[in-house]
């Protein structure tokens, strides 16, 4: 971890400089690409270099854990499908497998364990997308998400995989009585994994400053994701700089998240499942704000009077 | 035009049917993909099929025309540029091309000219995309919207490529000038499009109604598709059942038009450049919706109790 957080700088702002005002001669009204504008300036910080290369190949890893808060009954699911989904994953018939496929991502499955970042970069992975799996992970999530926002465990709580008001009061109240037991407070990352994460959002958090440190984009996935950025951020702060909220989960916990972490998302479509799918799905947008900076012509290339 | 009306009929009701209840069995809480389950199941009623292919390949066709409107300055911009990006186009050197090729889309563009749809399918395209090109087009847009929706001319003229609030004025009042002399019944589509419309505004129009006919998923673009797919909708009611609507455009008139056609936009990124580039983005989109209803495992057949 401390050899993460030495290897984190912010983003490059010459290559963002460059970038900026490379957008303004593209064969296009400055500003008509939207958030694609801004998204391939990010990118040209992140990699430090104007225009970046389309950040290909790419690979979703799925982190997938058992969660202790599981027998406080927080969800329908039994515990046994998370590793009953993990053979789903590895036998192609997941939906992230079914997206991954579409969209050139590979798929890398994680039963907890250490830290991959460095691994898959040296691999030839230019771009890190985080995916999750694990019953009742949406629970811990509300705890640390809270625990980094301020927030209370009413605001953060939220249905996960579908669950009845009954379930999400009990639910609500689990999050509110951890909080009140461990009152971790937000300067004390490692302490809040300690007391509320599941072993995926401790891989997530390293996995998300792995790809920090090695100047590649990360692209979140939902709710869990969101919470481990915020865990991240409290190691480094300038781990945001290399973040792009692939899509806004329907979990509450997931928009409040994101607006302390201060990213927009890419695609807003009332997903709830995890696994990556939301971050897989924002990838080629990704690709497409990078692609049009590297390879539009300017008005100049094409002869035409700004 | 009287052969595409006669060849258009509503989606098919037993593959939507049988499309809704797999949703129910494939390996995900129900619900859980949002947006994109819906968006499978229509696709299923356009095809006819369940689970249907993905829909590819895929084409965006750039329709490009000059517009009288142009004289009355509600452009910043020559008119010459519409024949400088038709250029563009075709060297590959615009947001479009950039993004097609990431997408995998081919891209074809039309100087006005017939429709297409019937040889698109002819030629392979299981999937068709609207793009346009037409400095001033967002005025003919303008005023074919206010036809459809019965809203005025303030609430759906727009900036555009970016105009200041004076070019602004100038060119909602045209709208209203152009509204208050033709005074088109919203009965009336072909009136319209002579009244109003850009050449590609018809061209568009016979490109959506020759989608429905086939019975090929159409992902429209932005403000110029929503207007003709009003032309198209006022045509033939059922065509609206094999439009998707790729994004919503920051331009006013396109939100104006979407809820009287009642679709929901796959990518919101105040995207405003036009080309077919929201159109390309929500391509990946759909066809992941299609694969997971396709390829994801059931619960049976993954061995996971429901």
């Amino acid at each position: 971890m401390e050899e993460y957080l030495a290897r984190i700088s912010p983003a490059d702002e010459a290559a963002m400089r460059a970038a900026t005002e490379r957008q303004l001669v593209l064969t296009k009204p400055a500003g008509s690409l939207g958030v694609l504008e801004e998204l391939s300036v990010r990118v040209a910080g992140m990699t430090g270099t104007c225009p970046p290369a389309v950040p290909a190949p790419a690979v979703v890893t799925v982190f997938a854990a058992d969660h202790g808060v599981h027998a406080q009954g927080v969800s329908p699911w039994p515990q046994e499908v998370t590793a009953a989904m993990l053979a789903n994953f590895a036998a192609g018939g997941a939906a992230v497998n079914a997206f991954a496929a579409n969209n050139r991502v590979d798929v890398r499955v994680v039963d907890v364990g250490p830290d991959l970042a460095d691994t898959l970069v040296k691999d030839g992975y230019q771009c890190l997308l985080t995916g999750d799996m694990g019953i009742a992970n949406t629970t811990a999530s509300a705890a640390l998400i809270a625990t980094f926002t301020g927030s209370t465990a009413d605001v953060v709580t939220g249905r996960g995989t579908g669950i009845d008001d009954a379930m999400l009061a009990h639910k609500t109240a689990i999050v509110q009585a951890a909080l009140a037991m461990h009152a971790v407070p937000a300067s004390e990352p490692l302490q809040a994994l300690e007391a509320y994460g599941g072993l995926e959002h401790a891989a997530l958090a390293g996995y998300i400053l792995g790809g920090a440190a090695n100047k590649v984009p990360v692209i979140l996935d939902g709710v869990i994701a969101g919470a481990a950025a915020l865990v991240a951020q409290a190691f480094h702060p300038a781990v945001i700089d290399y973040c792009v909220a692939g899509h806004r989960s329907a979990e509450p916990g997931h928009a409040v998240a994101l607006k302390t972490l201060g990213l927009q998302p890419l695609v807003d479509l009332d997903l709830r499942l995890g696994e990556g799918t939301g971050a897989v799905l924002a990838y080629p947008i990704l690709s497409c704000a990078v692609r049009a900076l590297a390879e539009m012509a300017t008005f100049e290339s094409a002869g035409i009077s700004s």
